[in-house]
């Protein structure tokens, strides 16, 4: 889930100069026609130590009005609430209509906390993150907007932050848990991560904001706030909708082009022929016999490509095939459902396929496909692509939990070597039918797609089913890639 | 929960017959114009062994169109179910769009009856519980409606049947569980509920049905699918909504008065004047040690009255709080909202005056506001009341966990004992404020004020925090019932 987070996004001096008061402008604008439709906001701030979450308090203080907002910090528990049930405490924070609360730390940071330093066992863990759930749909339910960040930098700047620290002892009093936190780092994610997916709702979505720059951080904290104020006001009813001046279209930052998490794969890797050719008759050898022994064990396996279009995900899948027995595996190429599947829940189709003990299915496509393609087409609304990621979730984590072992590939390529592949498929006869006016009309949609890919990567790279990004520019790169990771998962899951 | 469902309803022969050929049509009428709609509807009839669930199957066959129609009984798993992941199997029985799938069993039985027999501890069964919810919430969002029923017979009763099945050896045969299930029957009922309460939602509600009496069972069943048909059918756009010549008020069987759980409580109970002193003294002295002893024992108590207008709740409370030192307890009126509690969640009032550690909170009147006076006079609608029912049992089950003692009264008058009440308080000059122009209205909903009792029973009567309905008729009897109930919570918290 962090990954997306840690992909090196930043802004410069001017572009921040330049945003900064057209954000805030419109920031004022929305919360003003919040204010006015007598919604209530509350802005939760949480993540790592040392993001800096205390900056974007400040920023937040700066740029809203601060006549309608409060800000409440959850540092120690005041006796009086220690003698009431939890939840009183942030019963007492919630803003009445039309105002804004901001929260440094809240519902979520005990729990985290609790559960990182193993005070509390899992199952009561699990029950809390079932009781979060339950008060955000409360409170949303009843009008509010909940607009959670979660702030991510990677250990190794948080190293350098403590280091930096020490050399001002104020700062460090003013942190008591800056290093106790750092060993705990690894669980520290493990926990949040699954308290960010087991959260993760369509009616609350979470959002991961990468930390290491400080004006990346607060400018698109700023964004998703001003998208979020945005989307509220657009679901009140239309005789509610406050009057203002607001262009709906112009979120600032758009032209700000920041990373994805696909710029972090390392296109430029090649291999000889000599080398791919060793090291793919040595894998397929062992694939076949892995996969046999995971029918011996009965073990179930799914695996799952996704790419862009000409990225050769039918090539690599061949490759993959090869090297299992026949009878062993399934590929199921998802098209455009047929009508019996679309009279049915859009995970019907992929359930019905779900192999038996000891086989493996693998799907060309998938049901990310609603998060993609339903996303950017349209085809999906909003509400149904965005509650999305945690039905996915579920889905994948009950497929785990059963023991099967499930690989997602995204293989990637940069948009050159895509227009290259077009063009040489239109060229060659026996490969013209594989390039069709969609394709070309899905490339010019390439950087909603980016968008998209990054937010599902975001979403629902878990620890129980990472997604393996593939560097696709060269195919015998992707390829090697791919059968490794089949046979270093196969080989974890059968021994 | 279940208390709701020992009430003895029963509808005779005559009644039954002159019923059926309505709801039928009308049931078939709503089946066509929910198959046009394309909305794709599963009924899930569960509840106690020998309770008659396979009777109402057939009489559901019988009503309903069945060439839209299929059912399923999950007995025993197979072999190809075994080896994937648990619902698998279930969403392969979900209907298409269009079409009804009756479910004999579901996902409840396994977890429920695993969890009774002690198979599986309570973590993994809430775990399975909030799967549910997962579940369910996944495919209503996507368009189904889903209609839950749980059958359910008294102990004594299943004793008869199982007695008069020995004598049958064929139906033995039938139902191998019937004995075995009959020695777990309280443990069944425990787990039972806290299944159907954890997963009685607003999108997706229980319906506890009583089915002592076939004939009220199979009618209230269609009584009920019919208005779930129904409701579902008014949420479609007006533009999906098929054109049927269907009268939305004429629900059959309105002219059946059936039995609430009020009817149990027995109204002529009395009390002599010295015994009533006597006992009064006492337990007032009682309770005067225990709230101190609560009190040292920092112990916190919540207890809250409802009641009918002129139910003596006022008399009551100034009975219980004339038992404990004045410094212990707060008396929390609760009157129409002020603008500062109407700019919060309905439940935010409450949890406000939640007292502290080793202080007790009387509420007169309550958060039940929201699904008696709200849901009576169309407040909150029917959306806001009916998901209101899940958050109460939260609510409250946060208080209970935290160790809060917390009792709820209904105080239960006769209609004519309320008009006796009411013609006296005009002629007392000293009592004219308390009687107004409301309650006359209040008096005309009785009924409807009935229903939404029943129903608040049926729903939040838990088994940590359950209903006690008062005897109010003669005031004395309904003081030492309340006073003897206090002295006994009391005692069991702080000894």
């Amino acid at each position: 889930m962090f990954e997306s987070a840690e992909v090196g996004r930043s802004v410069t001096k001017e572009s921040f100069n330049r945003e900064e008061p057209k954000l805030q402008t419109e920031l004022l604008k929305a919360q003003h026609a919040l204010q006015e439709a007598r919604v209530q906001v509350a802005i939760i701030l949480s993540g790592v130590e040392g993001a800096g979450k205390g900056e974007v308090l400040s920023r937040l203080c700066k740029w809203l009005d601060i006549r309608g907002l409060q800000t409440y910090a959850f540092l120690d528990e005041a006796e009086e609430e220690r003698e009431r049930p939890r939840y009183w405490r942030f019963w007492r924070v919630m803003p009445p209509r039309g105002r804004i609360s901001i929260l440094f730390g809240s519902w979520y940071s005990q729990p985290i906390i609790d559960r990182a330093f193993r005070r509390v066992g899992k199952a009561p863990f699990e029950r809390e993150l079932n009781r979060i759930v339950d008060f955000e749909r409360l409170q949303t339910d009843d009008g509010a907007l909940i607009v959670k960040f979660w702030y991510h930098i990677p250990k190794k700047l948080l190293k350098q932050r403590i280091k930096a620290d020490k050399k001002d002892k104020q700062h460090e009093a003013n942190t008591p848990f800056f290093k106790k936190f750092f060993k705990r780092f690894a669980e520290f994610l493990e926990v949040s991560e699954r308290a960010l997916r087991k959260t993760d709702t369509g009616f609350c979505p979470w959002h991961v904001v990468e930390a290491s720059d400080g004006r990346y951080r607060d400018l698109e904290t700023g964004r998703i706030l001003l998208a979020a104020f945005r989307k509220r006001l657009a679901q009140l009813p239309q005789k509610d909708r406050p009057v203002k001046e607001m262009d709906a279209e112009a979120l600032p930052l758009a032209e700000v082009k920041t990373a994805t998490v696909l710029d972090r794969v390392d296109l430029t890797q090649t291999v000889s022929d000599k080398e791919y050719r060793k090291v793919m008759e040595k894998m397929q050898k062992k694939l076949y016999s892995q996969a046999w022994s995971a029918y011996l064990q009965r073990h179930n396996t799914v695996a799952m490509f996704e790419g862009w279009d000409a990225s050769g995900k039918g090539g690599a899948i061949r490759r993959v095939t090869a090297g299992i027995d026949g009878r062993l595996f399934r590929v199921i190429s998802i098209a455009a459902p047929t009508d019996e599947e679309r009279a049915q829940h859009y995970l019907w189709r992929f359930w019905r396929h779900i192999p038996r003990a000891g086989y493996i299915t693998i799907y060309d496509r998938s049901w990310y496909g609603r998060v993609l393609v339903e996303r950017v087409e349209k085809f999906a609304t909003e509400t149904e692509w965005s509650r999305a990621y945690r039905e996915i979730n579920e889905f994948e984590a009950q497929l785990c939990e059963h023991g099967v072992t499930l690989m997602k590939f995204w293989i990637h390529t940069s948009a050159e070597e895509q227009l290259k592949r077009f063009k040489e498929r239109e060229k060659l006869a026996w490969k013209q039918h594989k390039i069709t006016e969609e394709d070309w009309r899905n490339r010019e949609k390439w950087t909603a797609y980016e968008d998209a890919v990054n937010d599902m990567v975001a979403h629902t790279s878990t620890d129980y089913a990472p997604w393996t990004l593939v560097a696709g520019n060269d195919k015998k790169v992707a390829r090697v890639q791919i059968l490794r990771t089949f046979c270093e998962r196969l080989g974890e899951a059968i021994d």
